[in-house]
């Protein structure tokens, strides 16, 4: 028998019945190198003239829903459908600009390092 | 402009068009802590008697088709759906009992350490 419990879950479940104020982010594994999180978005964006610009690295899934991100130095938009990943190296500044509310989008985050 | 490149894809992307004799491994992201890997299944399982025994922890994640997997010390099969998650820590034993062949099983596998 391991040690250390299994655990396990659904990435579609649980989810808000209706758009929320805020975006949901629910850690799934927290190790000392890598953490796994869900977000959950229902028309959420980055604030106008924000970026992220994260210190560690970032390998992102989107699950469900649909999602547009801009990555600073591009010139459009890229669109994000259920299957696409992104991994965003850390300080590649990028920005959420749109995020389709109902059903909400779902995402796979992976933080390294 | 951040100096290593992102990457992209779909994970349901370039799939095979019949059932495989082998499952399909692609790496998606290899740094030194983290691996992240797609797998595509086509009704292989573990072959009988066999289990996996990993050293690393692994974070796994169902994104189509349908599956089956025995935890050692369990006494029913875990019957897996898109969505759904598990992380198997290092030393877990496990088989995967079944995984349907057409459309392709596709698995999110992330390797900790």
């Amino acid at each position: 028998m391991p040690h250390t419990p299994v655990t396990a879950g659904n990435l579609h479940a649980g989810l808000p019945a209706a758009p929320r104020p805020d975006e949901l982010f629910e850690p799934l594994l927290t190790t000392p190198g890598v953490r796994i999180e869900r977000i959950v978005s229902t028309g959420q964006v980055t604030p106008d003239g924000e970026w992220y610009d994260q210190d560690t690295d970032e390998w992102v899934l989107l699950t469900a829903g649909l999602a547009r991100l801009r990555i600073d130095g591009e010139d459009e938009d890229r669109a994000l459908a259920p299957g696409d990943w992104l991994y965003l190296p850390a300080h590649c500044r990028h920005r959420v600009t749109w995020t389709q509310a109902a059903p909400p989008t779902i995402w796979l985050a992976v933080h390294v390092g």
